[in-house]
């Protein structure tokens, strides 16, 4: 037997896709796939934010890996990659290393910090379900804290959020709801609480249509949060953030800061000598390094361009599940000794960002704006069409969203 | 009209009893009533374990004065006690002042800490609603921290209760329970988690009959918890603490200390010039202040000898309410012109330590032992009597504990 050996990185959307896609579409003798993830669990890393304030239990969030993929057919090798060294065709890992004939890189994001002192130690970023529900615990400490204190101490009860794209966005219109259950749990007035949005770009969600922009700013200073646009977030320390805004700075007490204000790729994919740049690898067409025609980059590592805009495409979830299915059928090809690749040409399908129970706003692509409860529901139908695709029916009614009022 | 000023500064057991017994009482020409306490709630200290163990939730064990003291028969302060001048019959609030005919001092406890380095810093006490509801987030902070650091660190999730006395006891059998599910929640392994009973004493509940101490041991034991007796604390860090046994020294890491090793009467007592030792002021039978025949001191700032034994009640919810209707009666008969009082005997029914969920074990005066489901029963009909007591069949109805298997 000369089967072919097929290693994915990371079990993301990417990683998830390509690896059911794989499952069915190959049969046993054509390849042996590998699965290599940190945990046993996938995560939906488009509802992390709901897990970090609280709104949304983890496990609504998490799905085991077993449930979807079938173990008799994949391998799930539960470990940390350390190193890729696609010259000798090795994956390095903290227990052990692979071989493969066939890799697809799907690592995905690490916060950028951009270089703003303080950052790394004293913020939270939302990167996974470790880091979420701490963030939601660390929050809710504070609060626990607070009426223990002799003084006033508002740092307790100031949260900061760096950024105002989409997961800072989402993330604020959670904590609009959360924010009262903790003051009611911890006997804290509600306006002693302050939820501070800092964004460096002089609106929010820049790129976004501005009738959106303006009705998601509308409803969440409505429910008290303050926006301090075109600010830059210069300094974080134990204690509070400095902010600048036309060269005045202003100190923000807070020991909440959560920073949602950009992504990178993971930086292995640059330690392994790619082509890349802040984590990304621009990628071919048919989703192959270049200069590697056995690695595909796909996700939050890979930068696919736009031809039509000259700019890339997002790093978001949609286009991480499509990659992936261009990528399986690709490899499928490759395995049976093809070579006519099949290009990514991305369906952009729309956008929806939620603002919390009840409440989003979204483009549908072709031009259609969303407000409020329409919103939510494509919101909704976006995210259970995903767990259809991933597990079909099965688990989609046991973790998809189906209250629209929550 | 010369109606006479009754003040009661502390809605704990002994405040709360007095004023409800006062107010059916008194008419409302006898006495006007005033009520000093931090909170609008009063709550059930003996069941503050439990909130701070997470297992039952603190609006169970508080209970909003105005639900059941007539407000308009009482006046409550919501104010802090800075000062006792009882030569000028004043007491000093924090945003006020109050004169009185007749005081009854029922301030409670505080945490002793015997002068034991590092204590008062780092260690939690189990002494209020704001202090348990923090503990119970403290420690589960730290669990959430647990697999978000790179290197392990036993310090998160070792927890170290100091004293094997009632409370240390009563919270350690409440943690046994509440372990296993912050382990689920924060994918812990149980076995990484320990629990650590620290206790001067060469036995857990001294005092306590052999055969409930053995039953009380075998069982937390068998739930994983490791007693060290005979073994004093010598210090608290900010990550651990160090015991002693027989000379030797031993370093325990720990973020999570809790004290519950000794209480003592509130410090304004003694600050007032009261004679007192440890903040109990040895009073007479009928429950007055020595040289002062318009002050009582109940509850945990009295000391009532057992002529019996030649020692002092021990300060537990039971003495502090029996002192509280003794008090009521002679405010009447003082505020009414008599001056026969009643002297206080002690109906000792009993005594019952939960171990947590449908353990327990106890004694009824008398000499009968109980363990196990008849201990938890009596338990549950100890707490049940007070709120009866209280607030009449409302407020058990509203604040009752039915369930016997938790």
């Amino acid at each position: 037997m000369n089967r072919k050996k097929i290693v994915i990185l990371g079990a993301g959307y990417g990683g998830m896709i390509t690896t059911v896609k794989l499952q069915k579409m190959l049969g046993t003798n054509d390849a042996e796939i590998t699965l290599v993830n940190k945990h046993d669990y996938h995560y939906q890393t488009t509802w992390l934010h709901e897990n970090a304030a609280g709104t949304l239990h983890h496990d609504r969030t998490r799905i085991k890996i077993a449930d979807v993929v079938n173990l008799n057919r994949v391998n799930l090798v539960q470990d940390t990659v350390v190193a890729i060294e696609q010259d000798e065709k090795k994956i390095k890992l903290e227990n052990g290393e692979l071989t493969y004939d066939y890799l697809v890189v799907s690592l995905g994001f690490e916060a950028a910090t951009f270089g703003i002192p303080g950052l790394l130690e004293h913020a939270f970023t939302i990167g996974n379900i470790n880091s979420a529900r701490l963030i939601r615990q660390h929050i809710e400490y504070n609060f626990a804290r607070y009426n223990n204190e002799k003084e006033e101490r508002p740092e307790l009860l100031n949260i900061v959020v760096g950024g105002a794209g989409f997961t800072g966005i989402e993330y604020v219109g959670e904590l609009v709801n959360k924010v009262p259950e903790l003051c009611k749990e911890y006997d804290i007035p509600r306006e002693k609480v302050r939820i501070i949005n800092v964004e460096a770009a002089p609106t929010c969600l820049p790129g976004f249509d501005e009738e959106l922009i303006e009705y998601t700013m509308n409803y969440l200073e409505s429910k008290g949060v303050e926006f301090k646009l075109g600010t830059m977030l210069k300094q974080v320390s134990a204690d509070g953030v400095l902010v600048e805004k036309d060269g005045v700075q202003e100190e923000i007490p807070s020991q909440n800061v959560v920073w949602a204000a950009g992504v990178r790729g993971n930086s292995l994919v640059e330690e392994a000598g790619f082509e890349s740049a802040r984590g990304r690898i621009t990628v071919g067409e048919d989703l192959r390094a270049p200069g590697y025609d056995d690695v595909f980059i796909i996700g939050d590592c890979a930068l696919v361009m736009n031809k039509e805009t000259g700019r890339p495409y997002p790093p978001t979830a949609q286009i991480a599940m499509q990659e992936a299915e261009v990528t399986a059928h690709n490899l499928k090809t490759l395995v049976q000794g093809g070579d006519k690749l099949e290009a990514f040409k991305p369906d952009l399908k729309g956008s929806v960002a939620s603002l919390g129970h009840g409440q989003a706003i979204g483009v549908v692509f072709g031009g259609k704006k969303l407000f409020g409860m329409s919103a939510v529901i494509m919101k909704k139908i976006i995210d259970n069409r995903y767990l259809l695709k991933l597990g079909g029916l099965g688990l989609l009614l046991k973790k998809g969203k189906f209250n629209i009022f929550k």
